[in-house]
């Protein structure tokens, strides 16, 4: 019964409709939705937003914690209630509205979007909408799968709307640790000196008389849409795992590393899953988001702790989890973003973090976000927080993409979210550049040696020689920086024509050479 | 006398000269050397090593706090004894050899290096030299107009070779805070949460026994090379401070602000020189180096405390400090780089940031470092430090170089620094574009109708509305985006050649009529 996740019994009467609780959003308002990489979303009011929208428009200004799921952006970029949309997304739908300039999109660092907020530097959060498991005796909120930024934007709002999850079990309560810088000038350091630690409440406190509407939900978060290791993901693991191995022999690592951050998504993903057969021990995680690897590896006995601020996994696994929710609940935290992807402790820890490149150039500059340079994928999440303030920051991509049509390594990035200063590793099916303490003409060797498809190397290594001969920290040929990028656009493939070969059959010399001669 | 200078008794013997100091630095050897933006540099060993290398050749990699004055690194590049430098330089000699390939250079946040050095990631200092004022009774070393790497490098070093600058006064003794981040996995949060306060050490704790050397110098420090403020710098200033009393006004910054930052140079320094003449008060910095600006701030009785790694000051304000030391050692402290550009620390206190572009795009990515895209100037230094981290990161830059023939503001930049999430603030003499809470089209709009200057607004204008034509989060056109650059290559302006005038007068039309009819 949904009374028991209602603890202060002066709450109970605020029960209504999705319907009615999505009276309380205006247009032109700034509306903060729990939600991080699919976890943990609002399920009802978007929904019931969306459905008025039709006889009612409305836009309004959506921030999330990150990604939601159950298309919940798509819905709501269909129904055109998106004026704007931070901090990072990843619908087709909704990235097909904000590539045609009809959504404004802000791609943020998932760390700084409640700092901006604190501050008063974006527009304040007038409505919050957030997914909870239970509502204490003192009107606490208690999150279910994700914390995001539901902390900050409950504690802003002048009106919370509270979704009562049902098919969330009530013994999430404990899984969370709500802790917040508060503001300016009376910051004090954030205690955290370990990823088990806690240093907040297990809920969000929130005056109860915010709480202006409780909605009844029973829908289960969107699983993961990982894919599976492969084969190259296994050995881009295995790459990665050597130098760890080498790294502990050196006594530059302890034999449980230093704390793992990986970003969401299958590459990153299966290097995790990769751990399982590694010889490290007492594993940790400092992540933002925990996916099937994590679990995985806590049931291996590989991994001691693991601390985030979601967990986003796949069908079985979610069941797994919430059906043993107390075993759980001793190895993993869950914070909200601010914290878990704080440069403050995030260099603290140490963190080796691990992180996907959607395309990378020869100096090690690192494309996370525009296809081609322009159309936004996803956005840059967390992975400029952890690159810039990691103790080892770690960046993998598959060396093509298209069936070998894109070399996802280029001679020149058409975006740069994460500049080679904060890139120590790249690794590729084909192998692993340790780039640390050189300079970019030793980085673009190595780079190209290791990590690049044989069917691009040439012309990457053509490239490279032709630009040092022009001079230079960072050589390049500005005429040509973009050639491999125009010519998939223009052919369809990145790789050069073959050369014409000429026709030397000796019937056409016999008919040609009478003309020539 | 020297020898007041020597409190350790028993390192009185370890006097000697230069010759003799740097006999103890060999070929291939990591050397980590005091001084930083030009000031607390090493006087006399870079001089005699260099001399040693003309009959017997040796290469090191040689590491600092930034900049070196006195022609260091001249003097060391013409005698071909680097074969790797790092973090920062600026020296006109020493970059053409990084630009040709001679030297590697490797180009870091100056936060970092230390870091790099600790975990082990970079070759370890086997030798330091540093400057110093003095050595305690215990063998600590008290530097001078800089803290930097040095105590990292004496920490690291099993020799530390110290020269004491007599031209430097005593008094400098009490100036300096040192402490720093202790190896993982033992460490704890950094105590400080107010410019002015102390955490560490007056000096630099080393044990004796590792002072293989002592060297007595008597030569100044090399001058600021700012320029004094000009008109267009003063409109920059004025730009930013309308913004700020806007800040303070809106109840988002109190009146004394937050503490500020700024970067070494012209502009920035400009900037500073202008908040003489702000409402503001009680003002404070914490920032990497002081510059006379800091001071005539300090002495208009507006800037109340001011924290940094180094006094870059001009010859006459550098002899007013340092004969006036004891009352400015009341409102400044000098502390390591790790501590001064630390993000822990930057992200705490909330700083306003302001930093120079070399170049920035209609979107706001900043190039720091690299001319043309491909030749370095003088390096990133801690503008990603804290950009990154700021509360409120402002970029200045002049709209236009070489008379007008370089726009700083172009289509895409031609290398990326401090990508666009790092910007909140571009400001040139035409205006200044508030970026925050903007998607990038929306960035693109004030950037171009605030900054630009009129003479490339057309071009740019012309550039982002076909780019927005194509569609995209970024609009682009790649085979476009480095046009201005190639232009200028090709023709010495950025400007596009003037659009043929049709001849129209009576007598041309009267001649070619006839041959039309």
């Amino acid at each position: 019964m949904y009374r028991d996740r209602i603890r202060l019994a002066s709450l109970q009467d605020k029960v209504m409709s999705a319907e009615q609780a999505a009276g309380l959003i205006q247009d032109g308002m700034t509306v903060g939705m729990s939600g991080f990489t699919r976890a943990g979303d609002a399920k009802a009011v978007p929904f019931a937003l969306a459905r008025r929208a039709e006889t009612d428009p409305l836009q309004i200004t959506l921030i999330t914690g990150a990604s939601l799921g159950n298309d919940v952006d798509k819905v709501l970029a269909e129904s055109h209630v998106l004026a704007r949309r931070l901090p990072f997304q990843s619908d087709a739908t909704l990235r097909e509205k904000i590539n045609n300039g009809e959504v404004m999109f802000i791609d943020q660092h998932l760390g700084e979007t409640a700092e901006l907020l604190r501050s008063g530097q974006i527009a304040p959060v007038d409505v919050a909408v957030i997914e909870a498991c239970a509502i204490t005796e003192s009107g606490g909120i208690v999150p279910t799968t994700s914390v995001g930024n539901s902390a900050s934007f409950a504690m802003q709002a002048s009106k919370v709307i509270v979704e009562i999850n049902m098919n969330m079990p009530a013994g999430l309560e404990g899984l969370h640790d709500v802790a917040l810088p508060v503001a300016r000038p009376y910051r004090q350091p954030i205690p955290l000196i370990a990823v088990e630690q806690r240093i907040g409440l297990p809920y969000i406190p929130v005056d109860p008389a915010k709480i202006a509407a409780i909605v009844i939900t029973q829908r289960d978060d969107s699983p993961s849409n990982a894919s599976a290791p492969d084969d190259d993901t296994r050995h881009i693991a295995r790459h990665l795992i050597d130098l760890l191995v080498k790294e502990v022999e050196a006594g530059r690592l302890p034999s449980s590393l230093q704390p793992l951050q990986a970003g969401i998504g299958t590459i990153a993903n299966a290097v995790l899953h990769g751990l399982a057969d590694s010889p490290f021990h007492d594993l940790t995680m400092y992540s933002e988001v925990l996916q099937d690897s994590t679990i995985a590896l806590i049931d291996a006995g590989k991994l001691r702790f693991a601390s985030a601020s979601s967990m986003t996994l796949s069908a079985p696994v979610y069941q797994k989890v919430l059906g043993d929710i107390e075993r759980y609940k001793s190895r993993i935290v869950l914070r909200p973003q601010e914290i878990s992807n704080h440069p403050e402790v995030i260099r603290r820890l140490g963190l080796i973090t691990i992180n996907t490149a959607l395309e990378c150039d020869i100096y090690g500059n690192v494309n996370s976000t525009h296809v081609g340079g322009t159309h936004m994928m996803n956005g840059i999440g967390g992975s400029g927080d952890f690159a810039r303030n990691a103790s080892l920051s770690v960046f993998v991509t598959k060396s093509v993409a298209k069936g070998g049509k894109i070399s996802s390594i280029v001679p020149m990035v058409s975006h740069v979210d994460n500049a080679e200063h904060d890139v120590d590793i790249l690794v590729t099916e084909h192998g692993l550049a340790d780039l640390r303490g050189l300079a970019p003409r030793e980085r673009a060797r190595a780079i190209i040696a290791n990590c690049v498809d044989p069917s691009y190397r040439g012309p990457l290594q053509d490239y490279f020689d032709r630009a040092c001969a022009r001079g230079g920290q960072t050589p390049h040929l500005l005429e040509e920086a973009f050639a491999m990028h125009l010519r998939y656009r223009d052919t369809g493939t990145m790789l050069p024509a073959p050369a014409v070969v000429p026709v030397r059959d000796a019937a056409l010399l016999t008919a040609v050479e009478p003309l020539a001669a």
